[in-house]
This record gives structure tokens, sequence and C-alpha cells, in this order.
């Protein structure tokens, strides 16, 4: 599948009108919107790549990439026969509901059902812009350390669910997952927490799980 | 010894005249001025540590811990016996010259060889503000992929040294040391690429021969 690269920089005004006409498209049209959000090498795109070959036949994916350069994860989505635009910020640190709101005609959204937007691999600007997205998921890979939970709070307090990936690492890294998993517990009591490996399918059947009832509920707006 | 803790917010103007401000001050001392970029989680405390274990009672050093929220860095390095100072952004995702011309007056600096200053973790922003360091030390860890100096090559572009962290878990994320320290090498043709693990020690000698270099050349200034 070739690869539509949108080049855009960050604007902040408006952000949040912006966002609400981003929720209402995906809205009216029964599809659910979600904000990957996490440290640059968590592990976004391979959890992505792993989702959309598990959930084949089953739910519809199209995916935004955003990069600050290169087309990369892009590459890799389309693979899949995915519909998928790249966004580059050249720069920025972060996407907005501006520049989702100027890519969404680009994609063919007859049929889907979850438009996955993997924003900038950063913890802190991303959480304070709204994309117009009906879930906010947080991924904390276990090589990151135990500390990032304390360290950037607010992406796994705003979160709807929080995901630790790179379960397989943990012993490696010296990285406690029930620890860790407790902490985001009563940091976001909202949120679950579930404890993913894509090398080992640990915790994929969940994280499946949660989609689906996102889909559903998407599909009753 | 106890934590100093000051929380200030970016102020952009005339940050490249601040920064040249704290490198006279630095340079007037005879002290390096280091400034560590990476993403977060990528090992810049512990390799920090472990640096100011293997050359205590030969190069002395101060730090300056920035990071958005808490003082756990800090108090990291301060159980090493060593002037540090927290600096907290309070939501920014990068340090200023700023930032760093306030705080210099809070640390002691007779007698310091190396002035560390880790950086907010973040590949990105940080890239855009000098601190008025005298060399700025890139550091990428293994778990976080190989596309990385793809994806993010102003910062290993602009350092003066590039540094492949968690060497020891390259054989579990499948990353190619080899592969990514040629094509560091490749993107910035003056920086040296060290491959280190302060698990196993590895790479830790040409490191600290690296620091001893900046010592001479500042101490020669």
């Amino acid at each position: 599948m070739p690869i539509d690269i949108v080049v855009m920089k960050a604007v902040n005004a408006e952000n949040d009108a912006r966002a609400r006409e981003v929720r209402t498209q995906l809205t009216e049209r029964g599809i659910l919107g979600l904000n990957f959000m996490s440290s640059p090498g968590s592990g976004k795109t391979s959890l992505l790549e792993e989702t959309i070959k598990r959930l084949t036949g089953e739910l519809r994916f199209a995916v935004i990439e955003g990069d600050v350069f290169t087309a990369m994860d892009a590459e890799r989505i389309a693979r899949h026969g995915v519909e998928v635009i790249q966004l580059n910020t050249e720069g920025s640190c972060h996407l907005t509901a501006h520049m989702i709101l100027e890519v969404l005609p680009r994609l063919n959204l007859d049929g889907i059902d979850i438009l996955a937007i993997e924003n900038i691999g950063n913890l802190i600007c991303p959480t304070s812009y709204d994309l117009g997205e009906h879930r906010r998921v947080a991924c904390l890979s276990t090589a990151e350390g135990e500390d990032k939970v304390d360290k950037y709070p607010k992406l796994f307090s705003i979160s709807d669910i929080n995901l630790l990936t790179k379960a397989d690492l943990a012993p490696h890294v010296n990285f406690d997952l029930d620890r860790v998993a407790a902490k985001l517990a009563a940091l976001n009591t909202k949120a679950p927490v579930i404890t993913t490996s894509v090398n080992t399918g640990e915790g994929l059947d969940a994280w499946s799980d949660w989609l689906r009832q996102g889909c559903r509920e998407a599909a009753a707006r």
C-alpha cells in the first residue's frame, strides 16, 4: 500500500475545538479513536502491528503514524494491508488536533472500526493535546525503568488504559511488573493495567478484549 | 547530602546569550560542562552514577539533574557524595540556559572538574537549546530499537559523543550494535561512538578516557 506523507508544524490555537470536530467525525461513523502515547522505543508500532495481525477479519484498522521525520513506522503498518498515513512534524514533539483534522479526509474510513493514532514518542507534551480520540492508550516498556510512573505521572493519570510492554524483558532489567502494575492502578483507578509482550503474546487477549469492548461502545453511540 | 530542588518554567528568550554566560563561567573555572541527552529510561542516571564511582579520587563531579517532576535522580546522585541540584521544569520538555544560569550559583564549584547536566528525557526539543555546555553527550539504549538513529537524526548529529547504552540487553532485543555504531559514525563523523553497559562495565574505560581528555582540555583553556 502506498505511503501518504504529510509534513505539518504544530498549531496550538483552538486545539480543543478541532479535537471536538475530529471526535464528532469519528463518532458519527461509529469509529473508535485511539491516541497511543509513550516514550520513543516503548514498542507502540510493534504492538499495533501484532494487534492488526491478531484481529484481521474481525476489526478493521486505519492508522495515523506520527513521527518527527521518516515514514518508517507507516511502512511497517502498510505491510499489513492497512490504510495508513505518515504525519511528520519536522521538529515538533507532539501531534495536535489540527494535524489530525487535516489528514483525516485523506483516509478511506469506510468500514473502519478503529482509528489508531500513534503520537510522537514523548512522555510530556502529548499529554496536553486532545487529538479528538475517544480513548488514550499509555504504554510503558519494562526497559525504561520502574521510576517512570513517578516521574511522568500525568500521562499515566489521564490515560484510559495503561499497557506495560516488553514484559519478556522484565527479568533482564530488574523490573517488578506486579509492583509497577499496582502503582499504575493506584495512580489511575479508572484505567485497567495490562502487562503485554508481542514476543510471547502475554496480555494480548485481554488487550484485544478491551478493543472489542471499545468498538461495541463506539458502534452504539 | 541534602537535595536542592528548584522549580522553573522554560524561558526561550535570549537562550544563546545565557548559554554563553554559563560557558564563560565554566571555562573560567577550568570546568568541563556536559549536556546529557536521550529518551526517558536510556540509562543516563545509571551511567552517571557508575562514572562517578569509577572516577572517585580522580575527577570531581557536580551534577544538575533535569526532570519534569520529582527529585528521584538527584537523590540517586547525592548518595555518591556529589554536589547535586534537582531542576524541575513542571511540564516543560527540555532545559534552557536560563535555568542553568539561575541554579549555577547554588552549586559549590570549588575544585570541580566536570559539571554534568542531565537534560529532560526527550529526543527532540533539548537539541534546540544550548545550555552552555562544552560537550553534548547523546545516549541511545539498545532497548529503544535500531530505528531511533534514523528517526531522530538531529540529536545524534549535533552530539560530541554518541553512547550506545544497555549493551548487555542487545541479544534480547534484536539490536545489532555494530550496525548501529556504523550508522552513528557515518551520520556524525566527528563524534566517537562507544558501546557501554553499566552492568558488565563494557566501554566504561573508553568513556572515562574521553572524560579525562575533555578535562585536560578544559583545564588548559
